[in-house]
This record gives C-alpha cells, sequence and structure tokens, in this order.
C-alpha cells in the first residue's frame, strides 16, 4: 500500500543518515537512536520513518537530471533538520513517545536532549553544504518558517486559532520543509523559476494535506494503526485542525463548553466524548477530509505543469493518493 | 581598562547584529532582547556584552588583510552561534539572569526560548555562509565541539570532574568558538596552516584563561563588579576549575565531605564558607592564578611567531594583559 516514492530510497538515505551521524559521544547515540539507527542500547536497527522529505528530494533530483550525489547530501541534510525539530518538538510538547518509542528527553533528559537537537541542526547545516550554497540557503529559509510556525503553534496554546491561523501556522511547521523538499531537487536540477514556482506549489499542497491528515488521525484514526486512541489529540489539547474548526464553526454556548474543557487541569474520558460529539455535529471531519482534497487537487495541477518523466507523474500520483487515503 | 582590542569594533558589530536580527515576531524580538539590542519591551538600547569573539574575528581579518564585508559576516555569525548556545545554556542551568537581566526562558517561557536558540543559530548559518563556504564549514566545526564541550559540562553533574576531564571540557565549551574567532580571520585573509595553526594556538590559550578567570571569579569575585556574590558557583553546584582541582587535591575525608556538600538539596551559607575554605587551604586560588598564566604564556608565544603588525601586536598583549587581570 505505501507508494513506491517512499520505499525506493530507503536504502540509500539510510547509508546516508550512517554517514552523517558517525561519532562516539552520547550525543551522537543519541541523534543514531531518535532517527531510528539504534535501538536504546546502541544496538544497529532500522526503524526510519515514512523518510518522506529526504524521498521528495531524491525523487525530485532524478526527475530533473541533478548530480545524486550533491542530491544526497541535501537529502540528509533535510531530513536532519526535520529530526532536530523533531527532537526539540517533543520537548516543548511533553511528548514521551515518538513512533512508538521513548522520545530522546525521556531517555537522556532535557538538558541533552536540547543538547541533541542543536547537534542535529549543525550536521544538518554540514551536510546541506555539501549540496552548495544555493541548496544551504533554501534549507535555511525553509528552516527559519519552519520555527517560526513551531513559534506560532505554541502560541496557540494560549490563544484561539481560527481556520485561517491553523492554515497560516501549519504551512510554515509542517510545509516549509516539504515546500523545501521539492525546492532542494529543483535547485540541484538547475530548474527555472517556472518549475521552482511549481515544485514548491506541489510541495506546499502535499504539505497541508499532510498536515491535515495527521490532524484527522490525531481525533479519529484507528488506535491499532496510529498507535494513538480515539481523540488522543483532545486529551493533549492540541490545536490542530479539527479544534480550529471547531472554535470557528461552534455556537456561542457550544465554544464555551470546549473552552472549558481545554482549559481543565485533566481532561477526562467523558470530556473526549463530548467534544468528538461537537464536532461530529458540525461535519468537522467532513470539512477536515474536503481540505485533504482541495489541498491534493492543487497539488495535482501542479504536478500536471512539471517536466516529470510519465513514470515519475505516475509515482507522484501515487503518493498524492496515498495522502488522501493513508490511515497512520 | 578595557582593551582598546574590545572598544573598537562594537559600532560595526552592533550594525551587522541589527542587520541579521530584523524581523516583527516574537522570536526576533527576543533575539534582539537577547544579544542587547532591546530591552524587554522592545525599545532600543545598546548592553551588547563583552562582544570578544566577533572583535577577534574582525582583528584577525584586519592584520592579514581579509575582505572586512566578509569578515564581519562571519564575526556576526560567530556571535550569533554564541548566542544561540547562551540562550540554550540558561534553560540547562536554570539560571533567570544574563548580564544582569532576565534570561529569555524567564521572560518568553522554556518552549519559546528552545524555538529562540534554534533560530538564532540558523541566522548564525546564513550569516556565515555569506563570508563563504570555508568559512562556514570551520564554525560548524567548532559548533560541534562546542555542543559536546556542553554535554560534557551537563555530564559532570552527575560525576566528579578532575583537572585533565575540566580542561577536555573547557577546550571544546568555551575555546573552540575562541579559536574559531582566529581562526575565521585566519581563512578570510588566506593565512596559510602554519599561520592558522598558531592562530588557533593563540585562541585555544585565551579561550582556556578566559575560562579559567571566569571560574575563579564565579567563586571569588567581588560581588559588586561581577553581580556575582562570593561563593556564587558553589551554590550553583557548577563543577568549575577550582571545584575540578578541589576534588583532585583534597585528601579522602575532606573529598566526602565536599561530596556530601554537593549532594545536598540546597547549599547554604555554612556549606559556602566550608568549601572555601578548604579552597583557600589547598591553595586552589593560586593554582588558578598560575593555570591562567601558563595559558596566557602559551598565547604570547603565538602571537610572537603570527605576522601581525607592531601594533596589531601591542594590541592583542593589551588583551592578554586583560585576560590576566579582569575582575568582572
Amino acid at each position: 500500500m505505501t507508494p513506491r516514492l517512499l520505499l525506493r530510497y530507503g536504502d540509500e538515505i539510510e547509508r546516508g543518515l550512517r554517514d552523517a551521524l558517525t561519532g562516539e559521544s552520547l550525543l551522537y547515540r543519541a541523534l543514531r537512536y531518535h532517527v531510528g539507527l539504534e535501538d536504546e542500547h546502541g544496538a544497529p536497527c532500522r526503524m526510519l520513518g515514512k523518510l518522506l522529505r529526504p524521498s521528495l528530494v531524491l525523487f525530485t533530483a532524478g526527475e530533473l537530471g541533478a548530480d545524486l550525489v550533491r542530491a544526497r547530501f541535501a537529502a540528509v541534510g533535510l531530513e536532519l533538520i526535520h529530526n532536530f525539530s523533531l527532537i526539540h518538538d517533543d520537548i516543548q510538547d511533553r511528548d514521551a513517545l515518538r513512533r512508538g518509542r521513548q522520545s530522546v528527553w525521556r531517555l537522556h533528559g532535557v538538558e541533552q536532549a536540547i543538547n541533541a537537537g542543536d547537534l542535529m541542526e549543525t550536521l544538518a547545516v554540514g551536510q546541506t553544504l555539501r549540496a552548495g550554497a544555493e541548496s544551504l540557503q533554501a534549507l535555511l529559509q525553509a528552516t527559519v518558517e519552519m520555527i517560526e510556525g513551531q513559534a506560532m503553534d505554541l502560541a496557540f496554546e494560549k490563544e484561539e486559532a481560527t481556520r485561517d491561523a491553523y492554515f497560516a501556522m501549519v504551512d510554515k511547521k509542517t510545509g516549509a520543509l516539504i515546500r523545501c523538499a521539492l525546492e532542494l531537487g529543483g535547485i540541484l536540477g538547475g530548474a527555472d523559476r517556472t518549475v521552482i514556482g511549481h515544485l514548491t506549489g506541489l510541495g506546499g499542497a502535499l504539505g497541508r494535506a499532510f498536515q491535515i491528515r495527521d490532524d484527522l488521525l490525531g481525533i479519529w484514526g484507528n488506535g491499532e494503526e496510529t498507535g494513538k486512541p480515539l481523540g488522543s489529540d483532545i486529551r493533549r489539547r492540541k490545536k490542530s485542525f479539527p479544534a480550529a474548526l471547531l472554535f470557528d464553526r461552534a455556537p456561542q454556548a457550544q465554544r464555551n463548553t470546549v473552552r472549558a474543557i481545554y482549559a481543565k487541569p485533566r481532561i477526562d474520558e467523558a470530556d473526549v466524548v463530548r467534544v468528538i460529539e461537537l464536532m461530529d455535529r458540525l461535519e468537522i471531519r467532513e470539512a477536515g477530509e474536503d481540505a485533504v482534497a482541495a489541498a491534493l487537487d492543487r497539488a495535482s495541477s501542479h504536478l500536471d505543469r512539471l517536466p516529470f518523466s510519465r513514470d515519475g507523474k505516475e509515482e507522484m500520483s501515487e503518493l498524492i493518493d496515498y495522502l488522501a487515503r493513508r490511515k497512520k
């Protein structure tokens, strides 16, 4: 069921990650553990996650005839930036688990997890520099946006997010790096501005669809497949797409109810059920599915205009279909 | 009393910092606040700290005939790396104050302070990239070392540092960026390997002297000048040079006493007095002064071999003298 685009580059990316994260100290071990190259005892393993971003770099670079050695450095650099942000995210959100394993701060403490993330960002830059200054500039710009998106997301914990504020946030927090993946492929392939425009358009649309789908899974996901129980993002007070839309759509009285629930020191099962009932009544899930579909329509129309091979367009369409349907 | 080398470049560095930290969001305001370009209400001010590292870049670049526009980017990039590490340091050490003002995490919370540090590192890289790939490579290498040093320092909170372990740690944590300052000047000035060797030798020695002096001030500093009361690093359980040497030198019984004090949930005045008495009996302060003097001797001998102007050597000697004597 996983699209070819997400399977094809796994071995190459794994080699690149191993090369980038060679080092003996505690921090390097924490980094290899975090990306899934080692278990918590330092034994080699392979639990690498989806590798969406680096796969998109390598795919786009391949379609556009780029130097694949440089593309691999850019792909690995981008994946490391993504992972540095996850290490620091987990501290900020107090998430004890990451892809079913203990998060770095749970294993090594908050202080060393801050260092681990800092080291990962530094190594990410070093990798990307080997792809060239222009690639690095694009990555830095995307990293700045991602961090700003992260700051906006944290600010939502104090204020209520509207649908528009939500989109502005996720287009930075999640969108920036996925856009950058396609942009890097374009830069390395020597693409002109029009092509880069369609690449970033495609990337932005994929990013939005990816994140909204994630948010829907965070509430209605099947626990066995996602590892998250029904309503888990409500329990975590996460201001995701469904929560933002709920605040937008709910009549005053119900909005106050939701506000009161999100303000409680502990959200219990009855609260979760109540919020999901409200979301169901206001057809939030359907609105989310519509938003995913709209983003993927945009993605397809950018894809149509890209100078990819016929096979390439098919593989990308497969990815788009997968993002529309994925259950974990 | 402040040496010319630390005064001469203030305006230029300030302009460079302002250019690098232009942005409207909360995080940019936090960064301008942290480096001392703004007060906590966002009003412009100038409380920039010593600017040791960027001054060393600009000085060395000037002595070696480098392009000063590129040198400014490298100087600002290095100062931003230093400041990113301070923002994250203050979180790790739970320091509420930084240069007499509230630290970023006290003002904006730990979560946003993590983001602020991350953004600062990203901007630092962007600045340095404008000085060229070779400069950026040197900066990244130094940043990796600094982060490793920071991780070693945190590990000392659990184990006892010996004198050798202490030197290994500070040569990374403090030394790496000061060495890098001189190296950057050399790279930009097109210096050969021998000259780069003396530059990093000089930088390493300055860094060690600087840190040991800092550690001595953290215990015997005059509170009115340093803002730190007598014995403040003991109260904070900091494993600085005096503490490391104390563990090395103290006979078993006294070492156990010190160990017990450092393990107490709260270190009171009597404990501080007791530790200082022990340090005085074992002539720790004198040993620290000797270590500073030895490092500065090494600095001078590297300086002798550098192709600096006569005025340049005088200015650097002035800085060396200052580091030998500084009281804050």
